[in-house]
């Protein structure tokens, strides 16, 4: 798998190896080892022969849904402004039904058959070694240990923690919230509002600039009206009450940071004249 | 895959590749590619690195059901003197039912799970492409073109053509009849039996032997009063008559003879004394 943020010659020493990542699972001992990979799997041509993969256990639950063939590209469609691999596309109108999740991928597989455009170029690959019925579906069990689920969940929570949300008083008057939000875990959305403004400022908005060295940030859409304007498909209502309008920076490869985030909050005031 | 008569020692060049039996499928434009594979996996220390498959074309019509996962072995069963692969035995059960060949195979690595002999050690590996509705059961559709169907089997039919049924006079007054039948493309039977012998004779039967050299032939078991000791599992009554006693001699590996089969008929009689 190619990191996103490597280099255009990546060879395979950039990359993250699927059967490594399999190896980690079968370590852990998992019930059951599910990979949806809608990524091209072209092989690299700058890459001499692929190192041979390690030996894996015959634990019988290993399942691959890809998005295309050996040595073959998956495509991607744009609709209503969204873009989605063509796979998951097709993936997302079956995934929650409760079948076998071998059954529900092949069933995949025949819906994207009928799809004209990548006709000869991608079709689903499903590799599968799993014995038992198992789905997408199936219920959480528990695995007699609480303390080992809530470490599990505690460690998972910490890994996402957020900035806490920071009211800021300026001498102006005016008064920020400063807000964070993350839409992945390298995707965080930072949201300013005005909570307070004396009478002789007329409007106010605020503003963030000088963010950090390295990260991936296009000025042009940072503080702006909308998520959908900053980049975001986040639905809107789940920052601020939609009443209450404020201004939304989408900070993306948040994984590249080298040091500690910082930025400038910066309020930007018209005042009545006389 | 490795020929039954390759050298211990053998490397990828004494093999035949899937991805190229698959790659000259492909050029023919077969409409369905399905490979059934009972066969151990374990990656060749004799070899180097393998070399890379050329490219497929993405047909979306190609299914392996393989015996075991990548780098493990395949396991065989001996129940009433038959010897199966696992996968094979399970294969059997399900191999006719009405379904897509790939929620059959699946079917089919369910009931291999439940198998206690290979837990750990051999799981069906399923991978599939296949994004039709395609089963093992469907009805063969012509071609559209009859000449080429029958040009087809009779290229097959030739391949696999007998030598014919011979009558032996000898000079004793035995009539021998020479019999020839096919058990796969590469293992022939041939049986003797008694058509007329003078009344002086009390018994005769009629023996093979001096085999071209080369044949894969156990001597202890050419001439047997049945199919099963010769060891073949065709039913007797498909080559003669039960009420018909005859010699059965199984010849093997017929791929491997260099020139014509030669051998010579040997009828051994017991004469009434006085």
């Amino acid at each position: 798998m190619v990191p996103i943020d490597a280099p255009a010659s990546y060879t395979s020493e950039n990359c993250l190896w699927v059967q490594d990542v399999l190896q980690w699972m079968q370590e852990r001992e998992t019930g059951l080892n599910i990979f949806l990979l809608d990524m091209c799997r072209k092989i690299n041509l700058n890459d001499g022969i692929p190192p041979q993969p390690g030996q894996l256990k015959v634990t019988a639950n290993i399942v691959f849904g890809y998005a295309t063939c050996v040595d073959a590209e998956a495509f991607e469609v744009n609709k209503d402004d969204v873009s989605n691999g063509i796979f998951i596309s097709f993936l997302k109108q079956r995934v929650m039904h409760d079948e076998k999740v071998t059954v529900m991928l092949d069933r995949v597989a025949e819906d994207m058959g009928r799809c004209e455009i990548t006709r000869g170029r991608q079709a689903l690959e499903l590799r599968s070694n799993l014995s038992e019925r198992r789905g997408l579906t199936d219920r959480i069990q528990g695995s007699g240990c609480p303390e080992t689920t809530s470490a599990r969940n505690l460690q998972w929570a910490i890994a996402h923690v957020l900035p806490e949300s920071h009211n800021l008083q300026f001498d102006s008057g005016v008064k920020v919230q400063l807000g964070f939000a993350a839409e992945f875990s390298n995707i965080m959305i930072i949201y300013t509002r005005i909570l307070e403004k004396p009478k002789d400022i007329v409007s106010c908005s605020v503003h963030l600039k000088d963010f950090t060295e390295g990260l991936d940030l296009d000025l042009k859409m940072s503080n702006q009206e909308s998520l959908l304007d900053a980049g975001s498909l986040l639905p809107m209502d789940i920052l601020l009450p939609a009443e209450l309008p404020g201004l939304y920076t989408r900070l993306k490869g948040l994984q590249r940071l080298k040091k500690e985030l910082t930025f400038t909050v910066c309020p930007v005031s018209i005042y009545k004249l006389g």
